[in-house]
């Protein structure tokens, strides 16, 4: 049997990740619980399985894209045996614990696990901007790099199986609240009837702009030196923030979005660090462990 | 006497501000509360003036870039009937409200105002990426734009004096909630010892792509189609973004920032807009008023 690349779950992501393989010309197998996207790829030349144990038949790469950390073991545990001395490939939004989970899972089954993040929308696999986090077997990663490449930029993180999900949730948090962030802006704006679009024209670039002043903070961050020069102070930020939040209100918008970040400030003043830099909020957040 | 403008508060933005006026050979007046930078723009060709009083002689330009909405008025109350007839350029962080409050209090006096909002920090001032939005009297938009011109790119917004300001902290809400969320992350993986420099290095470029997608939720948002294709249901969401929370938990880093998001997303949920596209968030936000 021609070596096959297994796909198990074909929602958007895992359509896209097929879809690059089969635009590859891999020989390519996939399996839903539903019928869901399963149908289209079999149009394009998938050999689409109605079963996991139909999927996984053969000795190639197995790639997960299931909904969560638990249909993983769901679809995977019955089927564990047949995966023995064999890769999993698991793109599945999972937690850093979970991934370690999995990857443990798998050792104690012979089957070498990457865990993988993907820092992109379907539409983007395999276009420009799409990047993807591995971490846990080295082998893995190199082995499959051919098909790896095929969805986006990839790089691996160590063998620690919960770094690629870590660093991806990390990452996601900012973008969240970002979005977050943005809607509350919207929504002020909107109160005067401008449109969230022409809002979305003005804060696109203002925002991608501003990322540039990320790596200011992780220096400050990084040396714990929160008093050197040309460092924006925690109370000139909190007089800023304190304005967005009566604007917010004045605009009768929900400020619940922003509050954090203002407490965050509040809290660090009172501790007494107001006139140090605005980046000792980092503190702030870890120090609840 | 010379037309000369006047710069009313020295800080790290009002010093920048000026410092571009006197560099395109501009006669210029500044004065501050304390001494603090006048000194050095004296240095550079500025006439520092020791009170208000003599700051605002002659009949030019008053641009005022102080501490805030109250000093605004402590400052120029004072001095105001020797504004009248002439312009006052409020750069001056202030709420939309406080910046229409200003407006009406300059109209009572025969005072041409013009609120600013600065999209930029004080290095930012005269170069590429400075963006200032402008909204009150189109008169003096008009008449000043070759010293607005030194600033940065000029938006005027309407004679509505408080739409700069709200402009302003519309988007200053995404930049402060996006950095918050960089903290955030910055902690989570700063628990496992990367640097947060290392972290500021991959999340920059992922964030910048990000702001990407804000355009296609303002389409969401004011066609009011958050059923239309291709867009991330708040179920997906609240999968993903509870995992977020879990793995923030994990790491021992407090969920703060991120946990509103949450929330707006189970509260859309629980009223019903599971299936619903992810911009919905949005509609919760301004349900508030």
């Amino acid at each position: 049997m021609t070596t096959r690349t297994t796909f198990l779950g074909t929602g958007a992501m895992g359509s896209a990740l097929a879809t690059a393989a089969l635009g590859a010309g891999r020989p390519t197998v996939v399996w839903n619980r539903t019928p869901g996207r399963a149908g289209i790829l079999g149009e394009r030349g998938a050999i689409v399985a109605d079963t996991v144990e139909e999927a996984v038949a053969g000795d190639g790469v197995i790639v997960a894209c299931l909904f969560d950390h638990r249909s993983v073991r769901d679809v995977l545990d019955p089927v564990a045996a047949r995966l023995s001395g064999r890769a999993v490939i698991n793109l599945t939004t999972t937690t850093p614990n979970q991934g370690r989970e999995l990857a443990a899972w798998a050792a104690e089954r012979g089957i070498t696990y990457l865990d993988g993040a993907i820092m992109a929308v379907p539409q983007m696999i395999g276009g420009p901007g799409s990047v993807i986090f591995y971490s846990g077997a080295a082998a893995a990663f190199g082995e499959h790099r051919p098909l790896l490449n095929l969805w986006g930029e990839c790089s691996y993180l160590g063998t620690d199986a919960g770094m690629a999900a870590l660093y991806d949730m990390a990452m996601l948090v900012g973008m969240y609240t970002m979005f977050a962030g943005f809607m509350q802006g919207a929504a002020m704006v909107g109160v005067e009837g401008v449109p969230a679009a022409e809002f979305a024209a003005r804060a696109t670039p203002f925002l991608a702009a501003m990322t540039g002043g990320l790596a200011h903070y992780a220096a400050a961050i990084d040396a714990k030196d929160y008093a050197g020069e040309g460092q924006q102070s925690l109370e000139f930020t909190e007089v800023a923030v304190a304005s967005l939040m009566q604007a917010t209100i004045d605009q009768g918008v929900s400020v619940e979005v922003l509050k954090p970040v203002h407490d965050l400030v509040r809290r660090q003043i009172a501790a007494g660090f107001g006139t140090q830099g605005t980046a000792r909020m980092f503190e702030e957040l870890r120090s609840s462990r």
